[in-house]
């Protein structure tokens, strides 16, 4: 029985056609360091800013590119080179690779503000502002909250801080978003960070886009790679796999339509036994919902034994019981320990959406019975 | 016609079955996140437990290991971890990787000193220890010069250090000397760079161990993965590929053995062209040495013509010209110019080191004569 996975928020299964595009690579004459002098070697120097370009062409001109090992370490460089003066603002909605990296900046001294969020789990764009003051020097803020799908539209949000502070730096943790939404990014955003195990490439791999102008603190030192910005021999095959992955999946608002499609249909589905909490507003690739009277972490083991996979919340969080984001959104206490997340990704098909929702449905009603 | 590569101490080409065995762990029930809760991805995690302690069974009992991103990951992790009060010594011969990250210790406030080297890249000990006071905190010392290949006793150095101060903390970049060096760490050693792309696995993979009592810094926060040492969703290909390739070269005396021939043989064939810096004492996977009244750059074009891959130095510290380490041995300054580096891996076969030798020796005089 083949497992219908709904947890792509979480990770999602490499692209076989990008992994081979890239083993294929290696395989020929792309191992070399691209650090080293001799020709063979400096060809693969050029591939990897040729995976730059591809990368950075859904990005406006005036932007930089580096190479990182994951998301979280985009956001660590973002947060680590910027938010070190003055008080630097984000939200209750950010992934913990945002969130716990400004409770580091709070202990190094830095004043550290949290903006609260609306139901949906998008920041409160009022309450946001009025933390925003003369000596704010960074911003961060999750462009698709990893949890409930919530859009924050980060174009505006930047746009408004730098009215009331111009010379603050604004960076948004793109890890959900990157060729989901579709997005043009306005040169109010300053920093951006891609993870690339989320569309299909492979864990160990992200990159940090970036204002040419803006000067990185590297976290790493060493042989100086990628502009002195981030040391370390470049990751060619998770690069490669990365750059065929955009290629594939450059259809952004097809896939997106397609992806909206499915939502719907889910939705319909599983309305009967379900509270959805991502609203009309959140990516398509992201529903949040709690059926009431169940317990999302036994939901998820029942359907596990259907072979169905679903998630309760961040992967990256969940070994804390009840998720911080959601409890964040002021739901309904007695919604909180039934909350699911499912999540899509190109491959999804309507026969997943349709046995998944059965899924759901039965242990949904299962559960109730026994826990009653 | 086939390449002869001698860079392998830049990077190795990866094992084909390890690759294979870690891309079919992908595609069956490997890729889902090791962070995420349901059996499929607790398996996961068990699996990146598992190489962990294939790693680790090299090592004495009571060391933890952290997978991280390269060998200048954790590098820069150990250092920052302990590098921070007091004053920390370490090398003239260490990589980029550990001696641009003493120099950004020292940005930050903290005397940094550095130990010069023996005419063959080893550290002189009677100058290190002197270097050794009570308000020493942290020192670094590579295993194998990345370089010459001179092997540091580590293990005898550091007995020595914490003899004078036994509240040193002692790591070792052991980037070169992983599985290629026949080696038993003593519990004097706290800490242990490992890289995973120089023993025929993955770029962009690598681990940190150390003794189990040690409290690691994070250079990257979030999900608090790896126990809270390194945040980021792991690199489960990267690791499955290290724990396949230390499966396959767990054989470590035999392949020593081999690769030490080849080292003889090569030195005998280029010694009526060539003054060879590394000595018996340096690990065999490295030949130094210099073709005075050449340029190790246009040697290494001229080779890579005749499809044998040779290196400069590091190439981490390549776009540097003439090499800081090789420098700092006090060479001859006419050798200095003519310096190339050959390195042998596991495959490297004696047909390798006869054609590549026989290249070498016709393009010396070749060069000579044209530049005379």
């Amino acid at each position: 029985m083949q497992t219908i996975y709904l947890d792509n928020a979480a990770t999602t299964k490499p692209n076989s056609e990008a992994l081979e595009f890239a083993i294929n690579k290696l395989a020929d004459d792309g191992f070399y360091n691209p650090s080293a002098l001799y020709s063979r070697a400096r060809r693969v120097s050029v591939e990897v800013d040729a995976a730059r370009k591809q990368i950075l062409s859904f990005f406006p001109k005036g932007y930089n590119l580096t190479f990182t090992s994951c998301g979280s370490e985009s956001d660590n460089t973002a947060i680590f080179s910027f938010a070190k003066r003055g008080n630097v603002v984000t939200t209750l909605g950010e992934h913990s690779a945002v969130y716990n990296t400004f409770n580091e900046v709070k202990q190094r001294g830095v004043e550290v503000r949290f903006a609260p969020l609306n139901k949906n789990g998008s920041v409160n764009e009022e309450k946001l502002l009025s933390l925003i003051d003369d000596k704010t020097t960074f911003v961060s803020i999750v462009h698709v909250n990893n949890e409930t799908g919530a859009i924050n539209d980060i174009n505006r949000l930047a746009k408004l801080i730098k009215q009331k502070n111009k010379n603050v730096i604004f960076h948004s943790d793109g890890v959900q978003a990157f060729l989901k939404i579709d997005y043009k990014m306005s040169s109010e955003v300053d920093l951006y960070s891609i993870s690339s195990h989320k569309f299909c490439a492979l864990k160990g791999c992200g990159c940090l886009v970036y204002k040419a102008n803006l000067h990185i603190k590297p976290l790493i030192f060493g042989g100086g790679q990628e502009k002195g910005t981030r040391s370390g021999t470049e990751n060619t095959l998770g690069i490669f796999v990365m750059q065929k992955a955009c290629q594939l999946y450059s259809n952004v608002q097809a896939n997106l339509k397609k992806v909206e499609q499915l939502k719907q249909a889910f939705i319909s589905s599983i309305q009967e036994v379900a509270t959805i909490i991502s609203d009309e507003n959140c990516s398509p690739y992201i529903v949040s919902f709690s059926i009431e009277g169940t317990k999302g972490e036994i939901m998820q083991r029942m359907l596990e034994d259907k072979n169905v996979i679903v998630g309760t919340g961040s992967a990256c969080s969940s070994k804390l019981g009840t998720s911080r984001i959601i409890s964040n959104c002021g739901i309904d206490k007695k919604l909180l320990n039934g909350v699911l997340r499912v999540s899509f990704i190109y491959s999804t098909t309507e026969e997943d959406i349709e046995a998944g929702a059965n899924a759901i449905i039965e242990c949904a009603q299962t559960l109730r019975k026994a826990l009653k």
